[in-house]
């Protein structure tokens, strides 16, 4: 089973997060948290690494109910979308399938929300 | 299989996120991100939630191997605690386990990785 959902992008790197914040946005995600991991290496273990963004993006709506049919599932939001730029230097765009990512969780309830969003997110991916 | 390590802390809501956080920083890992869910929530939906919190920790030495391991990993990244207050007050505080959250993953790299950090996740919670 896969875990993501992917896309290369042959553009550049910052113009690709933009066009996935845009993206995510026509499906109701909105972007929580952005956490940069060539920064974040470099600054903590001083290595170099290729240009990497994680970004949290939440569905405010399937949040909720999310919370509401299971209470530590907190513990896997939002869910994320990677952005990486390749040895080639093109993109590549991958986004979490909530349904890999929550498959440990026994609730049939969350499972069909994890299904819902699932399909928002490929979108998301098909459309960038 | 239960996907998160927990606890209940009999203790107020922000003093526990002192806590939790000081608990990680003793296991290598900072707090990269904070959501205040019941903020967001209020914010995008107006609804009420009880005081939840994700916080985004991340060992910097551990998530540098898992992506080397893993290009895509990122998409997991990173671990999770969640506090929220419960309907007496007191506290719960749980950690994502990454063996479980990454079970989707075909990889022996990284599950050695994972069994790795759910240990310190594990002792953080023993620990708080």
């Amino acid at each position: 089973m896969s875990y993501c959902f992917s896309k290369i992008m042959d553009t550049d790197f910052d113009k690709s997060i933009e066009i996935v914040t845009e993206e995510l946005k026509k499906e109701g995600f909105g972007v929580l948290t952005e956490i940069d991991v060539q920064a974040t290496l470099k600054k903590k273990l001083d290595v170099d690494f290729r240009k990497y963004k994680i970004l949290g993006a939440c569905n405010p709506h399937f949040a909720h109910q999310a919370l509401l049919a299971e209470d530590k599932i907190g513990s896997m939001l939002p869910c994320n979308v990677i952005i990486q730029e390749l040895e080639n230097n093109k993109i590549e765009v991958s986004a979490i399938d909530p349904v890999a990512s929550m498959m440990a969780v026994k609730n049939e309830k969350l499972g069909d929300i994890a299904n819902q969003v699932r399909e928002k997110l490929k979108r998301v991916i098909q459309n960038i």
